[in-house]
């Protein structure tokens, strides 16, 4: 799945009107279903979600101000921010002054429209360009929301992509938000086009994709999949991966979790190879659903790539959050190294040697320059003599790349060398 | 108690004649009595103090050295430190030569009377200004010390603070010195000050002061409290805190204990406020008596606050240390230092999370801004966050509040508001 | 055994025609039996050598290629590296084409005769200078090699000197090198030096001293050891000492083993001497026989001691590496820092304090100066308080003299001082 098609993506993913729960997370997951066989799970309102209980579920059909002239100065037709998510219904008339108290605007940006919920307080609200309610004249005004607020389900998508051990993989991206392009449309993308390249490939792992609302959604997958948190060796949440800022890797809660460590090495490696500078910076409880998967009884060891971090933009939660925030190339930058890391994990094991009594002899088996004496050894050899010295049975690949200084890719090529000559099996 | 009335302390506790046993101890002891109910504890001569023995009780009355003409040349009315501690009594007539045998001063310093000891070893003597002493003309003199070197007594004061729980504080200090301000009157008026302002207040720790004699006294103290060794979470010894030097703090022998991480942060605090620089030294095995409290039986993790270090400033172990060294301001910089450590130590605590899996739902609680999507929370909901987010059981407020690189006070506050409504307790 | 003694010795040996087996290592053997009572260790061919299996012996007599003229172009008789190793007998004749696919040469140093080897495959061949390669006209040649490849045994060095502990030191240097000087005659004298200085002092730990082929004759000797290679606390690979770059000392496979924390010290403590700096580097698993000793399976912790490194200077395995590389100060110089290492590795012990009750009352041994009160104690009593200090038992030495700063030599004096007292004992 290439750029110019997760870009295809976005922009059919772009109007649709999505919350936590209804419609438009559901008509979501099922755009999805066109690219991977993503499962669409419904959870009834009142579920337990760990501590949480998923809320009724929100669908919003119709809504608008109307000035006394009747013409429609609001109008959710125009834009799915032009609502507070989670609004009740109403159908009133009210002064200017009343009608303020439900509006919401950004003065520093006076032409955009933020985006603004209320999804456990009950209320309504319209949001605004600050420049249009400044001038609303002092009349009365029509407001209608036809929304409902009931019973019904909250919708997530799921989709596994099993290995050949029981140890997963978790890629897990919010679709809880309408139409704001770089969050989290770009992250949506970039989750479908990794899924859609490593369907057809062989790997070890397995790995899990979810697709879920913000917060209530995945404590809900939580919830239903204690069991499975134990599996998970490594996971990355995708966000704001559209925008022009370089990449940014946000560690998980543990620190140095292989997750980490690789995401670490594949930055550092882009960045020698004069491929763009990246950031890394420690996990903090705010941000996305990593702060579930890293709570205390889970510690999934789950971090976060994104490109500009949440709440540090200014389009952040704004319509300014829109289509030409993102690049086909930034999508593909983003995509490729989300292959590269889940690909290194994927690859990385603890391993032993089966010849730990001193260096064993590799001429015998065929995989030794024979003629002794010589200069330094080739790369390969090297990487096979570090990891048989390595070969306690206390170290990954990972361990021997960073000690070695050698690159991931020829420690696991050396590695599956040896292991095809009984040499190192796994620890 | 502030500054002025810590001076006054000093300044009445100056005239007496101390010594690591004696008369001069009592009187202090009593004199600290008036502040706070310090108990004297009387430890017979002879008595073990882990691997020492009390000494017996020395107590000195008249000394002086006399000239032909019978002029006192040097008379202990003077000054306490005139007499070597610890002489034996004496009374003979001897020579210009014979007498220098027996006279201390310091060459560097010729108007300065240095204070010496002899308190394992018998003998006498006498300090004296090296001008004074060079000048003595070759004639014969008359010595005679009226003193007692017999069984008696060793004296320390001791007050306990109670707490709600079993571990408790210390702080400890040295009261041996006889005419000498900053060593250690500055140290006995900012314990008696702590003492007497945290007497009236709730805490979850006990807080131990002991005033003791150096070395010998709080081995004393040891020997008969070895079962309340293992209750102290953390400690000072206070010693020269009046002199114009910023404050120095040694750290305990595990060096990373909380009394340091506390103190560490404490200081780092008070420097960003502008409020002057500090330094933090380790621990080496000379100083005073955290010596004892951290020796390899004990490992009570006590450090030392401090301002010039002991035999590190000119003025130390001579009558050059005397009032005008302190001042009221620094005294008080120091009485809030310490109440600060010791507060922060009685508020830290290990704590676990009541609903670890993911982050509890703090809407429900009232604890969290009902309208989502906003910018950054309070730094109140952040700390918040950050506690559930490392409430594993394996963390203390400290720890939290160094990751989070937040204040202590505010995780604090924030920990005392989760506790409230149930979502951590301690672990 | 001085420096013109190490350098006579190499000079001794540099002609004899070495190989991992055969009749030059036993000779080499025999002349170091002079120094020292190295006993010969004779292992079969075919005996199990951890994964490898000891290879024929092989003895070299004649070997020379005759021009159409009949005269001797390339001779044994004038250099041990004119002939491959393990070169299997041969009497042909050959085109000039034919002849020099069996040459080697090195053409950016083309005076130079390289050295090479074919232990473990079958074949024969020549080494000598580039200019001489280029300059054979296009004739016929006759080659000859008289060489007996055949079973017989793999023949090594040991000598043991004992201490009063079952722990041991190691050292062990390869010896199956012919006629180059640096590599390793140079390791070969240091040790023969080293040995027959330690030999008749008091010891606490064993000294075992090597002297084997490398790879193969290290393999036999820890397939023979396998229950000793536990005692052995610490040990050192020596090679390459004699040629004129400063020190190097590679470390353990733990990096942090006694060994390298000692070598690290003795090393500063020279820089800080003026005597030369030296560097430190990482283990890897290429060089010399460490990588046996530090294998997954026995984690001795050997390091390295060299000045050059293998492969990295330009005389490596060639002719250049002659006697001229050496130096008598620089043999004696590798000398001085081994005997310093195992000197202090020898004196190097957990300990506990006896009286660990606070700090014990020196003064009561007559082992404190008696008058108190003064200014900083001795550097021998500040070694004494913190070997106290530290006596928990978990502490060696060498832990107490990198926290203390003080040199290893004062702590471990003032060690020795408190064990006679019966403060300290080991632990």
């Amino acid at each position: 799945m290439n750029g110019a098609e997760m870009m295809a993506l976005a922009e059919e993913l772009y109007p649709l009107c999505r919350s936590i729960t209804g419609d438009g997370v559901r008509e979501t997951l099922r755009t999805l279903g066109r690219w991977n066989p993503v499962e669409i799970v419904e959870v009834p309102t009142g579920s337990p979600a760990c501590d949480w209980v998923v809320p009724r579920e929100w669908n919003l059909r119709e809504a608008w101000v109307k000035s006394s002239s009747g013409e429609k100065v609001v109008d959710l037709a125009d834009s799915t921010l032009h609502v507070v998510g989670y609004s009740v219904p109403v159908h009133e008339k009210l002064s200017r002054a009343e009608l303020d108290a439900h509006l919401h605007s950004i003065p520093e940006h006076p032409s955009w429209i933020p985006w603004r919920n209320s999804y456990y307080e009950e209320g309504w609200g319209f949001c605004l360009p600050h420049a249009q309610r400044a001038a609303l004249p002092d009349e009365e005004y029509e407001v209608y929301i036809d929304a409902s607020l009931e019973d019904g389900h909250l919708s997530y998508g799921e989709l596994f992509l099993p290995g050949r051990r029981d140890e997963e993989l978790l890629v897990s991206v919010h679709v809880c938000h309408p139409s704001l392009a770089n969050d989290n449309l770009s992250g949506i993308a970039v989750s479908t086009a990794v899924a859609s390249m490593l369907a057809g490939r062989d790997r070890t792992l397995g790995v899990r994709f979810l697709y879920v609302p913000g917060t209530i959604g995945s404590l809900a997958w939580l919830e239903r999949n204690r069991e499975r948190t134990g599996r998970v060796v490594g996971g990355l949440t995708l966000t704001c991966l559209g925008d022009a800022a370089g990449l940014t890797y946000k560690r998980s809660f543990a620190g140095d979790a292989d997750v980490d460590r690789v995401a670490k090495a594949v930055l550092a490696d882009r960045a020698a190879q004069g491929l763009g500078e990246s950031e890394l910076i420690d996990f903090y409880p705010y941000g996305y659903d990593e702060r579930q998967y890293n709570a205390p009884a889970f510690r999934m060891p789950v971090g976060s790539l994104m490109r500009s971090r949440h709440g540090r933009f200014d389009e952040y939660h704004s319509s300014a959050d829109d289509l030409s925030l993102l690049s086909v190339e930034r999508l593909e930058e983003a995509r490729d190294v989300v292959l590269e890391i889940l690909g290194r994990l994927d690859r990385n094991r603890r391993y032993r040697s089966l010849a730990p009594e001193g260096e064993p002899q590799l001429g015998r088996r065929g995989i030794y320059r024979a003629l002794g004496g010589g200069g330094d050894p080739a790369a390969l050899q090297y990487a096979m003599l570090w990891l048989l010295q390595c070969g306690d049975g206390s170290h990954s690949l990972l361990d021997v790349a960073e000690r070695s200084e050698m690159p991931f890719g020829q420690i696991a090529d050396a590695a599956d060398l040896l292991e095809e000559h009984a040499l190192i099996d796994r620890s």
